[in-house]
Protein backbone atom coordinates (compact mmCIF):
# COMPACT_ATOMS: atom_id res chain seq x y z
CA UNK A 1 0.00 0.00 0.00
CA UNK A 2 1.27 3.69 -0.70
CA UNK A 3 2.41 5.21 1.57
CA UNK A 4 1.95 8.48 -0.12
CA UNK A 5 -0.41 11.48 0.73
CA UNK A 6 -3.15 12.35 -1.18
CA UNK A 7 -4.02 15.99 -1.42
CA UNK A 8 -6.79 17.55 -2.55
CA UNK A 9 -7.68 21.78 -3.01
CA UNK A 10 -10.16 23.60 -0.97
CA UNK A 11 -13.26 24.33 -3.39
CA UNK A 12 -14.85 26.66 -1.58
CA UNK A 13 -15.67 27.94 2.12
CA UNK A 14 -18.05 27.91 4.69
CA UNK A 15 -19.61 31.14 5.76
CA UNK A 16 -21.94 31.25 8.67
CA UNK A 17 -21.63 32.33 12.32
CA UNK A 18 -20.52 30.04 13.66
CA UNK A 19 -16.75 31.04 14.59
CA UNK A 20 -16.41 28.70 17.53
CA UNK A 21 -17.04 24.97 17.74
CA UNK A 22 -20.93 24.92 18.32
CA UNK A 23 -23.18 21.93 18.79
CA UNK A 24 -23.57 20.06 15.83
CA UNK A 25 -27.12 20.98 16.49
CA UNK A 26 -27.24 24.86 16.80
CA UNK A 27 -25.63 24.89 13.65
CA UNK A 28 -27.54 22.38 11.55
CA UNK A 29 -30.74 24.56 12.38
CA UNK A 30 -29.06 27.78 10.86
CA UNK A 31 -28.84 28.48 7.15
CA UNK A 32 -25.00 28.23 5.90
CA UNK A 33 -23.77 29.72 3.00
CA UNK A 34 -21.36 27.15 0.61
CA UNK A 35 -19.19 30.04 -1.42
CA UNK A 36 -17.67 28.11 -3.78
CA UNK A 37 -14.37 29.70 -5.41
CA UNK A 38 -15.11 31.13 -9.46
CA UNK A 39 -13.21 28.12 -10.68
CA UNK A 40 -15.25 25.82 -9.61
CA UNK A 41 -18.64 27.47 -9.97
CA UNK A 42 -19.60 25.74 -13.00
CA UNK A 43 -19.95 22.90 -11.19
CA UNK A 44 -23.15 24.27 -9.58
CA UNK A 45 -24.80 23.86 -12.73
CA UNK A 46 -28.54 22.54 -12.33
CA UNK A 47 -28.24 22.84 -8.58
CA UNK A 48 -32.37 23.53 -6.92
CA UNK A 49 -33.38 24.49 -3.86
CA UNK A 50 -34.71 21.20 -2.52
CA UNK A 51 -31.87 18.96 -3.48
CA UNK A 52 -30.32 16.72 -1.16
CA UNK A 53 -26.00 17.27 -1.35
CA UNK A 54 -23.61 15.69 0.57
CA UNK A 55 -21.00 17.90 1.77
CA UNK A 56 -17.00 17.23 2.45
CA UNK A 57 -14.97 19.77 4.58
CA UNK A 58 -12.03 19.61 5.99
CA UNK A 59 -12.00 19.94 9.80
CA UNK A 60 -9.52 22.40 9.69
CA UNK A 61 -9.75 23.69 13.39
CA UNK A 62 -9.20 19.85 14.79
CA UNK A 63 -4.91 19.76 15.07
CA UNK A 64 -3.77 18.26 17.82
CA UNK A 65 -4.03 15.18 19.14
CA UNK A 66 -6.08 12.09 17.61
CA UNK A 67 -6.59 9.69 19.62
CA UNK A 68 -8.12 6.22 17.73
CA UNK A 69 -10.07 5.30 20.99
CA UNK A 70 -12.63 8.24 22.35
CA UNK A 71 -15.40 9.08 24.39
CA UNK A 72 -18.28 9.99 22.60
CA UNK A 73 -18.68 13.19 22.47
CA UNK A 74 -15.95 13.42 25.37
CA UNK A 75 -18.31 12.11 27.73
CA UNK A 76 -16.33 10.59 30.31
CA UNK A 77 -19.27 8.73 31.34
CA UNK A 78 -19.61 7.16 27.90
CA UNK A 79 -17.27 3.95 27.23
CA UNK A 80 -14.99 4.78 24.55
CA UNK A 81 -14.84 3.48 21.19
CA UNK A 82 -13.16 3.37 18.12
CA UNK A 83 -12.72 6.69 16.13
CA UNK A 84 -14.23 5.38 13.28
CA UNK A 85 -17.08 4.66 15.07
CA UNK A 86 -17.29 8.11 16.08
CA UNK A 87 -18.08 11.53 13.81
CA UNK A 88 -15.09 13.28 16.21
CA UNK A 89 -13.64 16.03 14.46
CA UNK A 90 -10.19 14.47 15.89
CA UNK A 91 -9.29 11.81 13.35
CA UNK A 92 -6.37 10.21 11.37
CA UNK A 93 -7.55 12.08 8.74
CA UNK A 94 -10.16 15.33 9.65
CA UNK A 95 -12.61 14.49 6.63
CA UNK A 96 -16.44 15.58 8.14
CA UNK A 97 -19.29 14.84 5.87
CA UNK A 98 -22.62 16.10 6.31
CA UNK A 99 -26.58 15.80 4.45
CA UNK A 100 -27.55 19.26 3.69
CA UNK A 101 -30.57 20.36 1.80
CA UNK A 102 -30.15 23.26 -0.68
CA UNK A 103 -32.59 26.25 0.05
CA UNK A 104 -30.91 28.94 -2.53
CA UNK A 105 -28.65 28.82 -5.46
CA UNK A 106 -26.58 31.86 -5.91
CA UNK A 107 -24.06 32.73 -8.51
CA UNK A 108 -21.37 31.84 -6.09
CA UNK A 109 -22.40 29.21 -3.90
CA UNK A 110 -25.54 27.85 -2.20
CA UNK A 111 -27.22 28.28 0.61
CA UNK A 112 -28.29 25.72 2.53
CA UNK A 113 -29.44 24.19 5.90
CA UNK A 114 -27.95 20.67 8.02
CA UNK A 115 -24.90 21.73 7.82
CA UNK A 116 -22.42 20.99 11.25
CA UNK A 117 -19.65 23.34 9.98
CA UNK A 118 -17.95 26.08 11.22
CA UNK A 119 -17.10 29.54 9.98
CA UNK A 120 -14.74 29.59 7.15
CA UNK A 121 -14.75 25.45 7.14
CA UNK A 122 -12.81 24.71 3.65
CA UNK A 123 -15.04 22.56 1.26
CA UNK A 124 -13.81 19.67 -0.52
CA UNK A 125 -16.68 18.50 -2.45
CA UNK A 126 -20.35 18.50 -2.95
CA UNK A 127 -22.24 15.26 -4.53
CA UNK A 128 -26.05 14.42 -4.98
CA UNK A 129 -27.20 12.05 -2.41
CA UNK A 130 -29.51 10.00 -4.27
CA UNK A 131 -27.37 8.20 -6.95
CA UNK A 132 -30.07 6.43 -8.08
CA UNK A 133 -32.47 9.38 -8.98
CA UNK A 134 -30.35 11.89 -9.51
CA UNK A 135 -27.36 11.10 -11.13
CA UNK B 1 -9.05 31.39 0.91
CA UNK B 2 -6.14 29.27 1.33
CA UNK B 3 -4.34 28.10 -1.81
CA UNK B 4 -2.64 25.44 0.05
CA UNK B 5 -3.46 21.79 -0.57
CA UNK B 6 -4.78 19.48 2.41
CA UNK B 7 -3.41 16.51 2.09
CA UNK B 8 -4.49 12.98 3.61
CA UNK B 9 -2.56 9.43 4.85
CA UNK B 10 -4.02 6.54 3.28
CA UNK B 11 -5.79 4.64 6.04
CA UNK B 12 -6.85 1.28 4.70
CA UNK B 13 -7.92 -0.62 1.53
CA UNK B 14 -10.36 -1.93 -0.48
CA UNK B 15 -10.26 -5.51 -1.58
CA UNK B 16 -12.91 -7.16 -3.72
CA UNK B 17 -12.98 -8.96 -7.17
CA UNK B 18 -13.54 -5.78 -9.12
CA UNK B 19 -10.41 -4.76 -10.61
CA UNK B 20 -12.07 -2.75 -13.51
CA UNK B 21 -14.97 -0.14 -12.73
CA UNK B 22 -18.17 -2.03 -12.75
CA UNK B 23 -21.53 -0.64 -12.19
CA UNK B 24 -21.80 0.54 -9.14
CA UNK B 25 -24.84 -1.71 -8.56
CA UNK B 26 -23.09 -4.84 -9.01
CA UNK B 27 -19.90 -3.86 -6.68
CA UNK B 28 -22.78 -3.36 -4.03
CA UNK B 29 -24.34 -6.03 -3.92
CA UNK B 30 -20.85 -8.31 -3.43
CA UNK B 31 -18.85 -8.10 0.00
CA UNK B 32 -15.75 -5.70 0.02
CA UNK B 33 -13.32 -6.06 2.29
CA UNK B 34 -12.14 -2.79 4.08
CA UNK B 35 -8.77 -3.46 5.50
CA UNK B 36 -7.40 -1.35 7.67
CA UNK B 37 -3.52 -0.48 8.52
CA UNK B 38 -2.16 -1.80 11.65
CA UNK B 39 -1.36 1.71 12.63
CA UNK B 40 -5.44 2.46 12.84
CA UNK B 41 -6.75 -0.74 13.77
CA UNK B 42 -7.71 0.53 16.97
CA UNK B 43 -10.09 2.83 15.48
CA UNK B 44 -11.89 -0.45 15.10
CA UNK B 45 -12.93 -1.04 18.69
CA UNK B 46 -16.86 -1.38 18.94
CA UNK B 47 -17.75 -2.15 15.13
CA UNK B 48 -20.03 -5.15 15.23
CA UNK B 49 -21.94 -6.65 12.39
CA UNK B 50 -25.36 -4.58 11.15
CA UNK B 51 -23.37 -1.08 11.94
CA UNK B 52 -24.06 1.28 9.05
CA UNK B 53 -21.11 3.35 8.21
CA UNK B 54 -19.73 6.19 5.75
CA UNK B 55 -16.74 4.80 3.80
CA UNK B 56 -14.86 8.06 2.52
CA UNK B 57 -12.24 7.11 0.21
CA UNK B 58 -9.72 8.02 -3.28
CA UNK B 59 -10.87 7.44 -6.41
CA UNK B 60 -7.48 6.46 -7.59
CA UNK B 61 -8.31 5.37 -10.79
CA UNK B 62 -9.90 8.58 -12.12
CA UNK B 63 -6.81 10.51 -13.21
CA UNK B 64 -7.04 12.68 -16.66
CA UNK B 65 -9.96 14.71 -17.19
CA UNK B 66 -12.69 16.16 -14.84
CA UNK B 67 -14.96 18.70 -16.64
CA UNK B 68 -16.90 21.10 -14.43
CA UNK B 69 -20.25 19.91 -16.54
CA UNK B 70 -20.71 16.80 -17.54
CA UNK B 71 -23.42 13.59 -18.83
CA UNK B 72 -25.01 11.66 -16.08
CA UNK B 73 -23.29 8.56 -16.37
CA UNK B 74 -21.74 9.87 -19.21
CA UNK B 75 -24.64 9.23 -21.35
CA UNK B 76 -24.78 11.63 -24.30
CA UNK B 77 -28.83 11.41 -24.29
CA UNK B 78 -28.84 13.03 -21.16
CA UNK B 79 -28.79 16.73 -20.26
CA UNK B 80 -25.35 17.44 -18.55
CA UNK B 81 -25.05 19.16 -15.18
CA UNK B 82 -22.48 20.42 -12.47
CA UNK B 83 -19.84 17.61 -11.25
CA UNK B 84 -21.17 18.84 -7.68
CA UNK B 85 -25.13 17.34 -8.45
CA UNK B 86 -23.20 14.11 -9.64
CA UNK B 87 -21.60 11.45 -8.44
CA UNK B 88 -18.77 10.98 -11.30
CA UNK B 89 -15.55 9.85 -10.22
CA UNK B 90 -14.18 12.59 -12.27
CA UNK B 91 -14.35 15.78 -10.16
CA UNK B 92 -12.22 18.32 -8.89
CA UNK B 93 -11.71 16.48 -5.70
CA UNK B 94 -11.67 12.94 -6.67
CA UNK B 95 -13.31 11.68 -3.31
CA UNK B 96 -15.85 9.30 -3.14
CA UNK B 97 -18.42 8.33 -0.13
CA UNK B 98 -20.67 5.74 0.27
CA UNK B 99 -22.79 4.12 3.17
CA UNK B 100 -22.28 0.43 3.21
CA UNK B 101 -23.31 -1.76 6.29
CA UNK B 102 -21.03 -4.01 8.25
CA UNK B 103 -21.17 -7.88 7.79
CA UNK B 104 -17.99 -9.30 9.90
CA UNK B 105 -15.72 -7.32 11.82
CA UNK B 106 -11.80 -9.09 11.90
CA UNK B 107 -8.97 -8.06 13.55
CA UNK B 108 -7.40 -5.93 10.41
CA UNK B 109 -10.66 -4.92 9.07
CA UNK B 110 -14.33 -5.34 7.93
CA UNK B 111 -16.23 -7.27 5.61
CA UNK B 112 -19.18 -5.11 4.22
CA UNK B 113 -22.30 -4.78 1.67
CA UNK B 114 -22.94 -1.52 -0.10
CA UNK B 115 -19.62 -0.30 -0.99
CA UNK B 116 -18.88 0.82 -4.76
CA UNK B 117 -15.25 1.43 -5.04
CA UNK B 118 -13.18 -0.86 -7.07
CA UNK B 119 -10.13 -3.90 -5.41
CA UNK B 120 -7.33 -0.99 -4.16
CA UNK B 121 -8.95 2.08 -3.67
CA UNK B 122 -7.07 4.01 -0.80
CA UNK B 123 -9.46 3.90 2.42
CA UNK B 124 -9.71 7.84 3.62
CA UNK B 125 -11.58 7.59 6.36
CA UNK B 126 -14.85 5.71 8.08
CA UNK B 127 -17.85 7.35 10.03
CA UNK B 128 -20.59 5.78 11.89
CA UNK B 129 -23.89 6.78 10.34
CA UNK B 130 -25.77 8.09 12.77
CA UNK B 131 -24.96 10.91 14.82
CA UNK B 132 -27.82 11.61 17.33
CA UNK B 133 -27.66 7.92 17.86
CA UNK B 134 -24.38 6.13 17.82
CA UNK B 135 -21.20 8.85 18.48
Amino acid sequence: MSEERISFVPLGTVRNQFDYPAQGKDIREHPSRLEIRPAYQAGLTGAAPGQKLLVIFHFHRAGGEAPLIQHPRGDRSREPRGVFLLRSPHRPNPLGVTEVEVKAVEKDGLTVTGLDAVNGTPILDLKIVDFGKSS
